[in-house]
């Protein structure tokens, strides 16, 4: 065997123990659950791409953030960034998938990231597209899908902030910037929340935007609006001589009605006249969702992107999706502390051990009480019946149950909740529904 | 954006497509379901471990296979090659951890082994291990997850070989072999079911072993049992010159009545002496699961290994656990036909849309059915009716709603059971419980 090591781990890497892994669970949970009821089905793609599939997609800053490697065959290799480009090959490597094609995806993904608070090297991303439907009531679908998502965790205030990359076109042509232009100025106003509208400015005027064109996006992305009809109003009057501006509002109004139809209520939607959302390939209806009362970065964004997957199939084929974070809604969940307390392990009951002589009754009894539906933990360590109650409790195991020599003689067992600090007798055949009920009546 | 580039995936990596990705996901609910009945909670662990942490630990031929790389700040790092040494790592690091530990993980590993039948590079474990148990019981209930684990999933026929690799180093003792060769003989019974008892013999030759080791050797490997108490008597009288044959023999009738206690049928157990295991770190009991009537390696294995964590930590602690093999079982669920047809979709029904006109009035349906509980797809494609039936019945969708012109005005829905081949009208109202009574009723 191995010589003696330091147990260390990757930096900007982590390992989540109970109780945290089984939040994580509990989240991942309700979201599949959101997914399916809209109609999606699950997809899983390897965790290794080859380099040609991962190359070129993100642009160069994020390339360098994909962790590349030559396989054992010498191929040129890379651990996914995201999980859109992945599809995306599927979808032209498999055309006899039925179209359109609903998946959720929920993965890992992996960014050679310098680590700071809040930016790690492998996290999840609960991924939610729809490829194949040019129709807007599928963007509207992904919206509601980030509403229900955040809304069934238990989120009571978050907006979610929509707009149409028709919309910043519309900027671009009102603005009389060059077309070719029209990437570079999304990623700048995309900068707005970390940099201000002073900055966005800036940065436009050191690049050498004009004057003029400087001042429409600073009308742009300094007005605020009390209601997304005085959005719409505006944007109507501001993008009148622009055929994408145009589009682009009357996008956003029928996608306001589309979100009414599915039950989105109105509060939570908020048209966003300045939101850019930094990657290139969006080409429709964009959305950025925020918790409010915690400072957290958005957790979920998504948007139309109608041309990426021509680059693998050749053909045209639309698509809009979402993603949600899950470390993100999982920090928003503890620093609003909307995780139900019981949520600390799948274990219904503990089995004490009595003594050394007791641990086949015990195991007799728990095999039972498993027989019967429940999680039951049978106690395996060495340790006295209060530092088995002491285990218990540092589980957040509820329930504790004491089997001795008198309990066995009266067909009973001690039943203790360790939430209630109450403690019972109760007869051996009805110990799983006494503790059922009480777990299903909380 | 980037030029059109030939979409590929690395050979011996594979996409999972509805309906395989929605029956894995079934499996690992299952399997999740089973781990919690026993009072094991998840943890999760980073897929890029750091070399220290995993070079030396799986001897040379396995760690070739390891895949290894220079993280940007040109760190040595490797994906996991299973999930048992990261375990080790993390028990070593979070001393905080109450003991015993029960923990599952379901989780990919890569191996850089070279593709073939069944082989492949990146693939699912679902590891089942206690920690901190020197309890024969903890041993015990490793094998009753796996026993119920198959049984659960449908599998009729399977057998659980168990052994302890004290009775194989009471084998070396009879057998006059030198203790240091114990993991080498170990390897070489090992490969009994691939190279046969001839084969053995003669491996055992070629590398010096004496006469009569190997006679007594292959007294082992060549003896079959009607029974495992004749397997036993057997044992009791070959090792009884031998302290460890005792005591391995000991423990395996120990482990035999703890099984039962357990309520895991004795026939799907059977004491196998010649199973040796090919990893050096086993200490105890060790087990494989072996499907019959389908043709495949074992779907599970697992065992004793009461020193690798000191490794890690400097102290000893005990562990034992078990691993099922996700894709295998797969596999043999697919060979013997044990997949319930309907798993072909989370969804229950296709909400179709008339035409375009009728879009917002079949999306309203859709809410309100998602509102009731059902999973729904609304059709956002451009086809006609009869093409999308054809949608529903390629994505195994077993319902589909009809909701023109005619039945709008009747207050009414046409429900179309595509499984069943019938078609009814049905109030709105009632649309829910109708697809609801069915799906329950199957």
């Amino acid at each position: 065997m191995a010589k003696r090591v330091k147990p260390a781990i990757l930096k900007g890497t982590r390992d989540y123990l109970p109780p945290d892994s089984v939040r994580r669970e509990y989240i991942i949970g309700k979201l599949k659950g959101i997914f399916r009821k809209y109609g999606f089905d699950p997809l899983e793609t390897p965790s290794i791409e080859l380099w040609e599939t991962l190359g070129g997609k993100y642009g160069e800053d994020a390339e360098m953030l994909i962790y590349r490697f030559k396989d054992h065959g010498g191929r040129d290799v890379g651990l996914r960034y995201d999980l859109t480009v992945p599809l995306s090959r599927v979808i032209a490597m498999h055309p006899e998938i039925p179209k359109p094609f609903k998946r959720y995806q929920i993965a890992p993904v992996w960014r050679a990231d310098s680590p700071q608070k809040g930016r790690y090297r492998e996290f999840y991303q609960c991924d939610f597209d729809i490829v194949g439907s040019t129709s807007l009531m599928a963007d509207a679908e992904i919206i509601a899908i980030v509403y229900e998502s955040l809304a069934s965790l238990g989120f009571k205030k978050f907006t979610i902030k929509v707009n149409s990359r028709k919309v910043v076109r519309g900027l671009i042509e009102t603005a009389g910037i060059d077309i070719e232009k029209e990437h570079e100025t999304a990623r700048i106003i995309d900068k707005l929340d970390k940099i201000g509208v002073e900055g966005v400015l800036k940065e436009l005027s050191d690049k050498g935007y004009k004057s003029d064109a400087i001042a429409k996006i600073e009308k742009i992305i300094s007005t605020h609006f009390d209601s997304n009809e005085e959005a719409i109003a505006f944007g109507e009057e501001f993008f009148k001589d622009s055929v994408a501006g145009v589009a682009g509002i009357n996008e956003l109004t029928d996608l306001l009605e589309f979100l009414q139809i599915l039950g989105v209520p109105e509060e939570f939607v908020k048209i966003d006249l300045s939101l850019a959302r930094g990657l290139d390939y969006y080409t429709g209806p964009i959305y950025e969702a925020v918790l409010e009362d915690v400072s957290l970065p958005s957790v979920s964004g998504g948007g139309r992107y109608d041309n990426l997957i021509k680059i693998f199939s050749g053909r045209d084929l639309p698509a809009t999706g979402g993603s949600l974070g899950l470390e993100r809604i999982y920090q928003g969940l503890v620093d609003l502390n909307l995780l139900p307390d019981s949520l600390k392990t799948h274990t219904h009951v503990l089995v004490t051990v009595f003594n050394k002589k007791f641990l086949k009754e015990s195991a007799k009894l728990a095999a039972r009480l498993r027989d019967e539906g429940l999680n039951v933990d049978l106690y395996l360590g060495k340790k006295n019946l209060r530092a088995q109650l002491g285990y218990a409790s540092d589980k957040g195991i509820r329930f504790a149950i004491f089997y001795g020599p008198d309990e066995m003689e009266a067909g009973v067992v001690t039943l203790k909740d360790l939430t209630k600090e109450t403690q019972n007798q109760v007869k051996i055949e009805e110990v799983a529904r006494v503790i059922k009920g009480e777990i299903n009546g909380d």
